[in-house]
Formats: C-alpha cells, structure tokens, sequence
C-alpha cells in the first residue's frame, strides 16, 4: 500500500495568539480526504523568516506532499515567498506569470498597480504558479527534496476555490491516488469514553486491526468513528459497525452527525405523535433543543418553562400541597408537572424535569445536582432520581439530553434501560 | 527583557482530519498572553506514539515551555503519557496521586473505577501530577532539557479550569516573567465589525498606537480587545477603553466574558423586577439561555413555548380570530402573546417573538427571516418587524439575543434605539 505522507504548515502571528482560530486546516484536510490522503502532522508558526524557512525546509524531507496556507499577501509579515525560496536555496525573481496575473486583477477592478501589490509577484525561481480566481494572489508550486509543495491563500473563499479548482487536480496528476480512506461515524449517549472502551474490549477481543475505532467526547454525546484505508477493510467494516451497534443498543444516537433532538423529532415523526416538556431546572434547553430541528412544528406545539413554585401550581396545576409537602425538586411534583403539561398540550408524550442545578439551593438532603425526571403519557408514565454533580451548565446540558433521550426511547418502544439510569442514580435518604 | 519561548503541541486525530476545529490552542495563548507570553510554534500530530515521542523531545530541545494539550482519556487513542515517557526516556509508572485522585471521582460519581480509567493513572516516573477539578484525567508536569512540560485534557472545561487554576500560577512560581501585556476586553450587540471600526476612524483619528484595537467575531456578538504592552499604555487605556463605551453606548454588553443574559439578569435584580417569554419561533431559547446565569430564579419565573395557534390561544389567550385575520406572525399577534405571558406570570417584563425560522413555511409576503417582536411591560408595550434571513439556527440565536437585549435596554431606562431596529427592519407589504 501506497500511503503518501501529507503535513500542512500554517503562518500567522493571528493564528498563535488566539485570535483566530484556524478553520482552514480543517478545510484542506477534509479536501485532501476526498482523496484518500490523510494529514499526519501540522505546524503553525509565526511570521519570522527564520522560522518558516527552517519548516518548510524540515516538512520537505519528511512529507510527500506539503500544503503551505497563509503569508501571500502584500504585507511585510507575508513571507512565504522568501522562506520557501530560502528553504529551496533558490533566488526569488519577478514571476511573469504571477505578474501578468496582478496586472489583469487590478485592471478588471480598475485598481492601480501599487508597489505592495507587485510584491506577490515575486517568487522563488523555477516554480509554477496556481491560479486564484477570486484573489490578487496567485499560489505556486515546487518540488523540494521529493515533496510536492503547494503554496496557498489564507483568505478561506481563495482557498476553496484554489484547493478544489487547482490543487487536487495537480495532485491527482502527479501522484498515484488510491483512494483508500473510508470513514463512518455514528454518536453515542449515556455512556462514558472508558466504558465504551471496555464493552469494546470485552465483547471483540478479535476486534480486526485494519477498523480504527476513535472516539471523540462532544458533550455530553460521544461519537464513534470507524476508519478504514484498504477494500478488504472497507468490506468488513459494515459488519463490524452493525455489531458495535448492536452492543451499543439504544445508547446510539444516530447515524453521521444525528442529533439527539434530530433522533427524538425522527420517531416521533414515525409514529405521528407529539412531546411537551415541562422544565424547571433545563430552563426550556430541551423545547429550544427539539426546535434547532427543521420541521419540528409536526411534532411540538407547547412548552412550559416552570421554575417557581407558584407558576408549577398556576401553570401546570401542581398542587400546593405536594410542593409544600414533599418540597419542588421530588417525585409527586415531576408526576404533576408532566401529567399538567400533556393535559394542556394535548401532547401524546412528554418529560418534566426539576432539579437543582446549583451553584446554590443545595442542601444535605437534596444537594446541587440532584434531578428528578418523569416522562412517557397518561397511560404510562415512569420516574428516576439522577444525581448530576457537574457544575451548572453541564447538569442543565446533561438533564436535557436525558429527558430526550429517555422519552424517544419511550417512543420508540425500547425495553431496555439506559446504563445512566442505574449509574447516575442518586442515593436517596 | 528576559523572552521565553513556548510552543504547543496538540494531539488527535480528530484535530488533523478536519472533524474537529481546534479551538484549544487559541485559548490557551490567550491565557499565556496574560503573562505576557507568546507562542511562537504549534505542532499538532496525530495519534501516533513514534510521532508524538520525537515531537516532544525535539521541542523539549527549543522551547522554554511546552503546552501538550489532549490524548489524556482512558482509550487506546490516548498516548500523551507514553509518549512523554519516551521522550524523557523514564518508565511508566502507576502514580499514586494520580490513582488516588480516579477513585476520588468515581467515588463521588458512584461509579465503578474500570481497566480502561486505570490507565490515567499510568504516568511518566518523576512527574508531578497537575490538578484536575472537572474530570477524570489529570494532567502532569515534567521537566525535560530545561523546557518546563505541562500535559493538559482536550475537553475544554476541564482545559479552562487547569489552566487558570494550576498551570499559569505553575508557571509564574517557576520563571520570572515580566508581566508586559494587558488586556481588556467586552462584548458588544447589534453593530457589524465593520461599522464599529468605521465610528471608531470617524470619532478617534487620534487612537493611540500603542492600544491594539482587536475585534472578534462571536456570533451574533462582537468581542472587542484592548491590548497595551507597557505602562505608559497600561495607564492611559482605562481613559480610551472608556471613550470607546461611550461611543457605542448600549451596544455593548458588558465587560470581560459577561453574556446577554447575564446582562439582563443583573439590570433586572438591580431594579428588583422580574421578566417572563412568549416564544414561537425561538422554541424556548430565551428562557434556557436566561437560565443558565446562576440566581436567575430571582428574575425569572415562567417561560411559554407556543408552537402552534391552538396553543398559543389555550396557554396565552390570543384571540382565534387575529390568529386568523393577521395570521401567527403578526403585531397584534405578539402583543397578545406578550399580554398572556405577563398575566399568567405575573412578571413585570416580558418579550413575545413569533417569526418563520425556515427553510419552511416562508411565503412572498412573509418570508423566512421574518419575526415579529413585542417587548416591554403592560403599561408600555412597543413592537419590531425585523428580517433576518440567516439560517435557521443563526435566525434563532440571533431573535433571542434582540429579545433580551430589547428588554435589558428597557429595564435599563435607555432611550436610544439600537441600530439594528432600523438596519434590520423588515419591509412590510
């Protein structure tokens, strides 16, 4: 197997300083796996010649393919040029290409030629211009120590264009592709990265090599990516992911890049049903969750946000009673809260959770953290106390994908509970 | 001026494949710069442990420090450990503090301490363990050729909270640093980049040099940074940084990472009042991002999420007939919607939205991008038609931050009109 090394290299002092951050990599990387090609190593380094000339210098003895973004501009901290001119030991020299380029650039936009502008005209001698549709700099390719490097704009639309329109095709051109990278992704709730890991472990100990399994923890959801460079792999992969997914249950999420409210509007839309939810301590995180989904006017209609105790009793005819008696963060009150909320949504499912979600409000026996959950309909309606103790916006960003989760489980029918329900239980005295 | 150099070094492969844009980096130069440090190198590999290990020493070899941030989880793809190990040519080794620290949080989350969690606790021999208050994995530091090494955790709150509670005063205990660069910085609502820049040319030709004026895109707001470098700057930036508020008046939010609903909750605790929503095309998310302020329940009580007209006639007793005669997004609709919210609540304030957030349900006449807002009390109701054809996740982001800006400025007693309730009005047929 043929597998080209690929390395990017970025200039910027607004990349390092924490300015901006760097989108473009990103971009070029996802191009450059359209052809199977993946980036082992990338380098940002400020704007000193010194340092840019030792990189590209370094990068061309270790990459087959090197992808240089930023630094073509007029300015005096754009220094490519002369750094991959140094690196090459090659003297730089008006190109007339790049030239002629600037000049039909500046014409059309009826721009005068200014002396920084003829500065990008310079470049190292003996390279090849790329050309740049939408920009005044034109990017330029040369072939050091066996690598192919490619110079590009740090403007991203100059750069789509320059990437899609001119450099895979001269990579393609000049290097035998086989497009060997397959990717397949899927997103998982309520269990952890390690227990993951460990189910994985102990259910495939002949896990085949040649499927890379990565995990990547985008709160609170964890997303399982499969990964495979060759046809043989490629052909195993489905079978092996269909497994993992069946291990998995119903703590998959979704296919691609699924969401767990995106999966909640999915089956309630098989069934053509509806969900309300009433909210104490999400604050309406779960209604604005399922309404980011387009299309999420078949399935909700109402959304109560209760977070005092009069409003439950006004709003959601919770009793006063119950409140007083077993206190706003309890069963009786979620009981009450739900069966108000489905009763003036005429929704066919719903969640009500009230929790404390902290910094204060906690006390011994009900402390920060601590969430009581009821969901399902009239007919059927199920309770949990969880115990939640990660600082306020992950317990609030953590219940809501609870409540989601638990009631598409309801809607979808599955018998089987989740692993957060006895492993996040909360004690209670 | 004694000038350190530092370097980081990331790892992943979701950073390289273009999954994941990475955002830690910037944030970590942005604490760095609050000591007056600055990278000036990042390297970022993938998860490979013959790439990371000669990464690490040959950065060990020229920076004074080296910020290594991710691959610290309990997976097979984590390797920051083994790869320091290497690099510093010292066994792995169980460290007690580390395992002391996993049994402490499993213990308080009640889970059981797995093979997979054991692993964080593998640690180069000779490391000092470095403190993790949020999550399971610890990070370690480890002198290496004179460059101080510090190991950080990719999730970013886990990353904040060690970096500005360890890591920084670590480093200030340990070399002598001129503290040079200061920063100030607040947020501002409601005006473009390029419109604040252009009052700024206009109102302050005699902008001192030595204050950068930086601006930063956080949708929808704009943060804007105030950097000076030494003390004649130090001094004279409070007096600029104060001219800029004024100028821009009540666009700007507050100062430092204050948010709009933070904002808001302290206008209303400093009057004493209280506020309620009545949300249609927001689906909740006013409510949810007001609740995520710590204390906001002595400002907040109720919240309605009306989806539909049933609903928005049953919870908020809009009429059926200016329902039917004026249709859902409609003035008389939200000032009916505010009404209901403020009677049923009982809050002083409130804010009504009803808009078509797409890609359906726009017509010619009310296209997607339109939304409707009633804001105030109900002595004095005032009304907007904006337009706002961003997308509908941006659409809904954006309709939120006016409405808690809309009723901030209101609270505050502020007379002048945001520009935006002109530069965004929507033209009606």
């Amino acid at each position: 197997m043929n597998k080209l090394t690929v390395e990017l290299l970025l200039t910027g002092n607004e990349l390092l300083c924490g300015d901006v951050i760097d989108s473009n990599s990103a971009f070029i990387a996802q191009e450059l796996a359209t052809l199977g090609l993946e980036v082992t190593r990338r380098v940002t380094v400020k704007d000193d010649l010194g340092l840019l000339s030792e990189e590209i210098a370094a990068q061309s003895k270790r990459a087959d393919i090197l992808i240089v973004n930023g630094g073509l501009g007029p300015t005096v901290d754009d220094m490519t040029a002369q750094a991959l001119s140094n690196a090459a030991g090659v003297p730089i020299a008006c190109h007339p290409d790049a030239m002629a380029h600037l000049e039909d650039w500046c014409e059309r936009r009826n721009y005068q030629l200014n002396e920084p502008n003829k500065k990008q005209a310079m470049l190292p001698q003996g390279c090849d211009i790329i050309a740049n549709a939408v920009g005044s700099a034109v990017g330029f390719f040369l072939e050091l120590n066996g690598c192919l490097i490619y110079t590009s704009p740090g403007v991203p639309r100059e750069l789509k264009t320059m990437m899609q329109d001119e450099i895979l095709p001269h990579i393609r051109q000049r290097k035998t592709i086989e497009n060997h990278t397959d990717i397949s992704r899927f997103g998982v709730f309520g269990l952890g990265e390690s227990t993951i890991q460990e189910m994985v472990n102990d259910a495939f100990p002949d896990w085949p090599q040649n499927i890379e399994l990565g995990y990547r923890a985008a709160m609170p959801n964890i997303e399982i990516k499969l990964t495979s460079h060759d046809q043989q792999a490629h052909d195993i992969k489905p079978l092996w992911q269909q497994r993992l997914v069946e291990l998995l249950g119903a703590h998959v999420i979704g296919f691609g890049k699924t969401t767990m409210a995106q999966a909640l509007v999915n089956a309630l839309n098989e069934s053509a049903k509806q969900v309300t939810f009433a909210e104490s301590c999400t604050g309406g995180l779960m209604a604005s969750q399922l309404t980011t989904v387009a299309g999420s006017s078949a399935v909700f209609e109402a959304g109560f946000v209760t977070y005092s105790n009069a409003i439950k009793t006004s709003i959601l005819d919770v009793q006063e009673s119950t409140l007083h008696d077993h206190g706003a963060v309890s069963k009786p009150v979620v009981e009450q809260m739900l069966n108000g909320a489905l009763n003036k949504s005429g929704a066919d499912y719903g969640v009500a959770v009230s929790g404390i979600a902290g910094p204060g409000g906690g006390t011994q026996e009900k402390p920060v953290g601590l969430v009581w959950i009821a969901w399902g309909s009239s007919n059927k309606m199920q309770t949990a106390a969880l115990y939640i103790p990660l600082g306020r916006q992950y317990f609030q960003q953590y219940v809501a994908a609870v409540g989601l989760d638990l009631i598409k489980r309801e809607v979808l029918g599955e018998t089987q509970a989740p692993v957060y329900l006895e492993a996040r239980k909360a004690k209670l005295n």
